[in-house]
């Protein structure tokens, strides 16, 4: 089997992820308690805490709020950060675990809600915030990369316009969280991420980090015992207790610490360098064959590693199943939980065929790849 | 070390439950695609279903929604279901799980709330409910049986009422799923559950059972990417996708799985038998120990196996620490999270020393805990 699908899920738990689930299992798990035995879940989420505190340079662990994953995530910053009457700007390239929310809050007339226009490769040209930009602009929600195009999104200039106007922002990390570096440090309010893709933890992991203007301004979404100030019937002002009620995923946060803390170690650069060429091999060897449309913007430095095409001729889900029944090569087909990228890409509803890749694919994995794509086309 | 914390998680996976996540590792964990190897995270969430619908008797496994726990199901099910102006009765026992976010409801101005008067020792009385239904009620949320009291509420009666008016009904099912049979059938039309504790699976697993009413009336809470209808912006209207936005935790609905079909096959009855004997043991014991006082309704029976005590002239976190330090027993002090049912008891905001029993525990333990706390009254 041949797997081009990381952009969904990592296939497979590191060593050192999986060794530490073993000890943690052959031990006595006494994982979510909140007494003595609170200590070894308190634990492990800090080792997290400091672990992606550390990946996006954010100083204090304890703006590190840990979830169920980027989809709860978003939905507490989201839900959080808007007031009534107020106007939320967000890309029109837009995973539905952001599309989704803002809809809802948009068809309740709780916000005005406005989608900035990218271009049909997914790029943003960041003036498009500044013309959007009303005197009710209370947020900005944009993509660090597209999931559909792979084209990455001009984040940091974005910030700088909106922190120009005093909005907040939240941007959504799960295609770049542990692919792409950081730079954009505080000037983002919300970043949200998911553990069990360019992390490579547990599916079910995931948090945002938070700076102190949103720690303050974020109301709580999601309510319920802390184990702190239980006499009261208000969550917790303070961080992480704020946005984290109930017993959490200590065996999740655990893969989770470890394999952030693998990844800083060997440093996001090699990896990058290796996902550069694997999209550049692949987007050079699909150019020399004929009917197929590769999408998102054409310089591999721009993108994540990730490539949608279309086989003219053939529908998306067909050629996928072709391609793993006759080749066993793991991809993903259809809209990909994002019809606005599709419908910016001008390919909705057919969708595309999304090839991703990661840690494990090879040169000679993407060669079998633009064989089987190319035997399509005879 | 002897643990009596079953209430707040369960100490230790069974045999069963390691070896399945020992396979799962092994393996490529191919888990949150949503192609063909979402089949893997798609056939685990079945299981997980099958087995809960057996255990709440529920039929259909799609009316099973698996989340990351009870907070997040409760949070869903509650503002899922209230509408604004609406009237909701909840027990004044009511973990802060359901009491935060009915509270914030009500100081937002969304919901009328009005808390339940129990009896000290946690017990109601049905007619409670009928007395406080007004035009507008809409919803009673309920325990099934106190956290601090270990108390078990007569759900049955209460969820005959609420129908009687047609009111919507949630029961949170923390402290005794696994524990005590489901005898109430579709009667509630949303059952809370929680994996880690009665259930013996992973933290960070749970969700909530949906009779066909509640799947109509219930609003999606939590929004993002299903895999389905992703042509749209609203969340698809059928069951389970309704109320599972996101990547699901696939290891922790294995443990889930693995856990309930091991209960389903052992029966629920001798499990039942043995917290009976053990309650009544350190109850019947606590009655010969001067100044200690324990709370809840005295027939074992009428009881999950859980007791709360105060020793007089001690704080509870003190005794919670020398049972600890002396004894090498873990108990939890404090308010557990129910300052409602505290108040109820006359034990806020002091809170007490709470003692639970489970799977490992034994007589002799029993025994030594009943030395313990009467070293502490000399």
């Amino acid at each position: 089997m041949i797997y081009a699908n990381y952009a969904a899920t990592t296939p497979a738990l590191s060593k050192a992820v999986i060794e530490q689930i073993r000890i943690y299992l052959e031990g006595v798990h006494l994982n979510a308690g909140r007494n003595f035995e609170g200590l070894q879940a308190g634990a492990i989420a800090l080792r997290a805490r400091r672990a992606v505190a550390k990946l996006f340079n954010a100083g204090d662990p304890l703006r590190v709020i840990l979830t169920s994953g980027a989809t709860a995530s978003m939905n507490m910053a989201i839900n959080g950060l808007v007031r009534q009457g107020c106007h939320v700007l967000a890309t029109s390239i837009e995973h539905n675990a952001v599309a989704r929310p803002l809809h809802a809050l948009h068809q309740n007339k709780v916000i005005e809600l406005q989608w900035l226009k990218c271009n049909s490769d997914g790029s943003l040209d960041p003036q498009e915030v500044r013309r959007a930009i009303k005197k009710n602009t209370r947020l900005l929600v944009m993509s660090h990369a597209s999931n559909v195009l792979g084209t990455i999104l001009p984040v940091e200039e974005c910030m700088k316009i909106a922190r120009e106007h005093d909005i907040m922002t939240i941007v959504d990390t799960a295609q770049t969280a542990g692919v792409l570096p950081w730079t954009t440090g505080d000037l983002c309010d919300v970043i949200v991420f998911t553990g069990h893709k360019g992390l490579g933890a547990l599916a079910g992991t995931g948090g945002f980090v938070l700076n102190e203007r949103a720690a303050g301004e974020m109301r709580p979404w999601a309510m319920g015992g802390t184990g702190s100030a239980s006499h009261s019937l208000d969550m917790p002002d303070f961080l992480p207790d704020k946005f984290e009620p109930g017993t959490g995923n200590s065996l999740g946060m655990l893969s989770l610490a470890t394999s952030v803390e693998e990844i800083l170690l060997a440093g996001i650069e090699n990896k990058r360098a290796k996902d550069i060429s694997c999209t550049e091999h692949f987007m050079a060897g699909l150019a020399n064959i004929k009917n197929v449309t590769a999408y998102g913007v054409s310089e591999p430095t721009r993108r994540v590693a990730l490539v949608s095409i279309a086989v003219h001729g053939y529908d998306a889900a067909d050629v996928s199943k072709r391609l793993f029944e006759k080749h066993g090569i793991v991809t993903r087909s259809g809209l990909h939980c994002s019809p606005l990228a599709h419908k910016t890409a001008g390919t909705f509803p057919g969708g595309t065929v999304r090839f991703s890749f990661g840690g494990g694919t090879t040169e000679a994995q993407i060669d079998t790849m633009l064989e089987a794509v190319a035997e399509l086309d005879i």
